[in-house]
């Protein structure tokens, strides 16, 4: 039996994942309770206090939609994955199925530094799985497709090791002048991967 | 490394993410919790007063339906998508993704104009995701099957806007006569989608 | 735009709301709380008490194991599903993905012959979902693949009305004498068809 | 119609059960509550204490993803799947399924016997479909696809049951001992697992 792995079942499996953490992601805004159910006041005043919660969930979804096109476009470069690879994937995933938890810690104490520092280090953990993952296949060396230009692969590694661990681990340091500043360096990742995205 | 995603892969995203959505709807509703384990007045009783809920619960599974054929149709049409497609469809799923919020709000006050406001406008942001999707088709050009008529899709566009985002704006105003006439036209849209579509 | 629909995105959307409701299902076991952390005994007679819990979940998971088996047959006899098809296979994932809320019922309060009633009604509604789908097949005509012995289809149709809704409804009436009768013909349902598959 | 199954189906329907599993366990972390919102000493406690869910959480993971890659393996041996092995495979996904309830029984009473008890019954009983599955293909002789060398098969399939359920059980006795050895051969497991995948 080769070591050979299905790459549309590791892809679908992955979907599957993504698809979920996107979707758990809002049953995480409740409800609220109101005393009299027929105040307009009322109702508009709790759905306000939700903002909060609401905007984080925006992030989220757009952070993991990220993830979901990068993983996308990396496995299109890909062979059948070996085992390697799929044990990268799989720690990928880990940090990416755990993102949840951070945001909602986020979204409860956003003034509090340790939430920042929780956020910000599985961000940089998740990103990190991204940057092994390339440095793993470029050693392999026989796991890209034949119209993949190594030369650019390789620069785009060491560009994810910049643009994903160490902003976010700087985004963390931000947040000791400021958690604003944590907040902006956390946006803005994945707003500036968007834009550039779909420009040109 | 071109800019193209695979069709079938963001179809498997968003078919992962339609499941769940239709599937945690029926989350809301809990078992009642009655004195005597016995009586089956009890039990009829708090069953009952779940009704609503019940109710609620359908109308939702049935739109989230519909919206699963008007993608399906939508992207049957399309060439591989750009990324511009992918993001224009991560906007209508992270809108369709948050619909259980509104429903539940609007199972608990149904009575409450600000529930309606709430329901209609993420009624309508969903529906302006598939108006905006087209129109960026269209404005791209190069990204429809070759067999897909133009000019029935750009009137096809224009329709949309009017039979989507507008119906569920008008179905807000009509709740400042009375809530019964919102609920009508937010039931009309997908009962009236799926005999249109099962006629013939 | 042709009215046809694409049978793998249909089945993709099934497959993933069975996965899910077969998932949730075990979400309904709660992990006991117990006063001494280290009693083996009192860990013992919570788990014990749980026992109910556990043997609703496992045969509910064979049951939509087994609708999910009939489905997969019934749609290898498919050609490409139109707009009618479809929404007779929403109805049918309808009532499917409702099955964790009448089985949490049933489990909550297992004399209850209002929880008999509710379990079987949801169940005969399920199964009546396959035999209007087939009737719906036989009616339209053009929908079976070209290998498919209509004489066949049509006895399969037939034999779904008997031992699909109206054995539900009979293992309602049953249960007026007692609620042991109802658990037996809700469970032989999925065990038969378990055996009499995996026997030849 | 012929008893044959679509293996795809069936792959996708377990892909979605492992995705959905592997990302409920992650539920199981709830944000803590503290009194000072802003303490940082209070919310590096309230996380530091939710380190052994956070450990069993991520031993579940790898746990989920070794049973996702020897299912691969497994499924890449097969023929289309008659109903057998379909069953068979039910009978895997049910335990596996079961999983994030005797992983939060062992992450809450990690120190009593009945809770190691629990886990390793469970994880012995899905590890025997594996082999049990393994053994119904054997003795059915054509549901394994042409390059596959069945003595090759056999010796595997001997191993599966001495480093699969009694590898388990053996890890429960321990426990008579120390619960520390129960985890440790627990742990073992899938660590030995993905290192001897990932060697070569």
């Amino acid at each position: 039996m080769s070591n050979v792995f299905s790459k549309s079942r590791i892809e679908a499996f992955s979907d599957g994942i993504f698809a979920i953490i996107v979707t758990l992601l809002v049953l995480e805004i409740k409800v609220p309770h109101i005393g009299d159910h027929n105040s307009q006041q009322e109702l508009t005043e709790a759905l306000t206090g939700l903002l909060p919660k609401f905007i984080s969930w925006i992030i989220s979804f757009f952070t993991v939609a990220v993830i979901w096109v990068n993983h996308h476009k990396l496995f299109k470069q890909f062979r059948s994955p070996d085992s390697g690879l799929f044990w990268w994937n799989a720690v990928l995933l880990l940090w990416t199925s755990f993102i949840p938890f951070p945001t909602a810690v986020l979204g409860d104490y956003p003034g509090n530094f340790v939430s920042i520092v929780l956020y910000g280090m599985v961000m940089a953990l998740m990103a990190a799985s991204f940057t092994g993952m390339r440095y793993y296949v470029l050693r392999k060396g026989n796991l890209l497709e034949d119209d993949v230009d190594v030369k650019l692969f390789r620069a785009g590694t060491k560009a994810s090791l910049y643009f994903g661990p160490l902003f976010y681990l700087s985004g963390i340091l931000l947040g000791l002048i400021s958690p604003f500043l944590s907040f902006a360096v956390f946006i803005i990742i994945p707003v500036y991967f968007i834009f550039s995205e779909t420009r040109g």
